[in-house]
């Protein structure tokens, strides 16, 4: 053997940062912990029952009784390829409303497994275009039709049932990414017959990077199933990974799991831990929650003379993308906050870039402490940057508390 | 909303198994302590320098200098997709020797991402067939050769200087699987001059699974680049993967690093923790405790009268493939073993099946207590079942351990 010297490296200590960026956003110290449970093996029954729990904990966020439903393993963008790679075949059209970076992302991502993406091209920070996208669903031959619930480069929350609607006029698929809204704004996968949604788990789930959930309707199984091709993904194939995750009790446990790949079980640990948490808030007042610091943040952005890049009624309540005054210095603030003050935020993506600020307040990140201690934070930045705050937003957000 | 009553899942407590099957193996407690560390954004300047660290001891343990060295964000199966997603092109060939059940895994997603795999077909149990493997390299036109270097299904250690050999009569490009004989076994890649190589974390590594070590030769990267149709999946591209993890500054920090998807930070921090350790121990001293202990449980299994699957110069370390006795209830046994003694062991795969158990001694879990305490709890069994062991399993094991 010729092995060259063995590296010295230290040992990590990351220090606790405020994650008030795109994701990953903060981890409670339950679900840290929860990753430290020593390893059980993939087939064993304690995890297959963990895997039971996530599902049915899946099914609950998700607000769906679809059986495939499930935590791919991989990140969010794992999931999004699981999305479109089972459910378009080569030379299939697809409809894809592109009003941000990730619904650019999953354009690239249908012309990678050979599906003939159709683009609705809408305004970056706005919602997506029902005329325009009625039209490209009359005039193309698609079956599915893609939009993002919530934009992450933008912050726009995207209303489902017009889309729905449109996908209605000749019994589409809707297909759906989620991964910012997950968590915190309703998904209603039932509630708004989204056939395909996938998700991320790592902003308003508040649970490490490294899964991401996932669901069918079951006449999306169906067509999946009537594939007259592979899907060309091993690793992302449904059919093979609900013989692993939905047993053959049909979800209810107790059925034979046949071995696909060796799950991830520590991050299915964290995320267990994660939905447990989520359920014990419960959606409707973890939504309000989202809701309530994303109103404070505003309130207090706004009274400091500062812009929303997004109207009011299309905002996230996750991600609040905070347009940066004319002569401010993007990476100048973003780094004092994070070597100063500890917080991270996030820089605009694509067109964006330079020109916003993404400020998360995503699932244990949406705290009130938070949105004072960053006006507070960015106050002083904005101040050192010859920027004049036409108010404190600190004192708008306190006051906003004090009355909501 | 119209949301459905929160599940009440109670907390999971899993117990401490001692993992002695096929994976995943045990974990350091160090290494799930670190899991427990806090999230940093996965571009902040503290995870960049992560990525550097884990980079570097990733090129340790595969033994290269390939700048192309880092961990693809899924499960082993997930590196295995992306060596074969990115090094082939739909049409062409790829010789794929099969041995066991992971040879053919890699025919299935060769044929996935639309090559066209050309099988030589080998015994179960035993090393690749070179004659048949030279002749269906010189019938064909591949570029690229397949061979598993530890074959998880069978306990089978391949030679790969024969292989190298095969593949250089027209300077074709070695790809190997390694999941189970990284950290463990030297892979030798620069030494062997492997063009590809993927591994899993979650065996002799003794990292949780969830990420896939892969490396890939210059020359791999440049028949990449030279493609002349993108890579089937935007996840696992290697192209859009190198300008996140592979810096400007040619891998040696300090570069910049695009956003391509958000790392699983925690598991980051995992790998980073366990390749520490096998840093720490040495590479050397690794493979010889690895060695040392499977030659114990030899000595131990065949004093019992029981019958080793491999033939001795063709074992594996890490994974021994055991002959499950004429008349000895396979899932009776791993039942007992599971619920009575705490001790996973793995059963056959594919014609294996019920007819070997797999006992892994693999990283954390290669110790003289695990070689012991199985062949005591699995002696207690057969006697149980009616099998009379020759001898003592343990005596001859604990003799073994006095002697060397």
């Amino acid at each position: 053997m010729s092995i060259a010297d063995a590296p010295a490296i230290a040992a990590l200590n990351p220090p606790r940062r405020v994650l008030l960026g795109p994701g990953p956003s903060p981890v409670d110290d339950r679900v840290l912990r929860s990753m430290a449970a020593p390893l059980v093996g993939h087939l064993d029954p304690i995890f297959v029952r963990t895997m039971d729990e996530v599902q049915e904990l899946l099914r609950y966020v998700f607000e769906t009784n679809n059986r495939l439903t499930m935590p791919i393993s991989g990140t969010g963008s794992a999931g999004m390829e699981a999305a479109v790679a089972n459910l378009l075949e080569p030379g299939e059209e697809i409809v894809i409303c592109i009003n941000g970076y990730f619904g650019e992302r999953m354009h690239e991502m249908a012309l990678r497994v050979g599906a003939k993406p159709v683009r609705v091209e809408c305004e970056w920070g706005g919602p997506v275009d029902l005329e325009k996208t009625r039209k490209a669903w009359r005039d193309s031959n698609a079956k599915v039709l893609f939009a993002v619930h919530a934009e992450t480069s933008t912050g726009v929350l995207q209303s489902l049932e017009p889309l729905r609607e449109i996908a209605d006029e000749r019994d589409g698929f809707l297909m759906v990414d989620a991964v910012t809204s997950i968590g915190a704004h309703s998904i209603g996968i039932d509630r708004n017959r989204i056939d395909a949604c996938y998700a991320g788990t790592q902003k308003a789930l508040s649970c490490p990077p490294g899964l991401a959930p996932v669901t069918f309707s079951d006449r999306a199984v169906a067509k999946i199933k009537a594939r007259t091709t592979p899907v060309g993904s091993w690793y992302l194939d449904t059919n093979l990974l609900t013989a692993y995750w939905a047993d053959a009790s049909g979800g209810t446990g107790g059925g034979a799991r046949a071995y696909h790949h060796t799950a991830p079980i520590s991050m299915n640990y964290a995320l267990h831990e994660a939905l447990r948490i989520v359920a014990e808030e419960g959606l409707e007042a973890r939504a309000k929650r989202h809701q309530r610091n994303h109103q404070a943040l505003v309130a207090g952005v706004e009274a400091m003379g500062l812009a929303m890049a997004v109207a009011p009624e299309h905002r996230l309540w996750t991600l609040n993308a905070v347009s940066i005054p004319e002569g401010v210095d993007d990476m100048k603030v973003r780094s004092r906050l994070l070597n100063e003050f500890n917080i991270e935020v996030g820089g605009g993506l694509g067109i964006f870039k330079g020109k916003v600020w993404r400020v998360g307040l995503m699932g244990a990140g949406s705290t009130e402490n938070n949105v004072l201690l960053l006006l507070g934070a960015l106050e002083k930045c904005l101040k050192d940057e010859g920027y004049k705050p036409k108010d404190s937003g600190v004192s708008a957000a306190a006051a906003f508390y004090a009355a909501n």
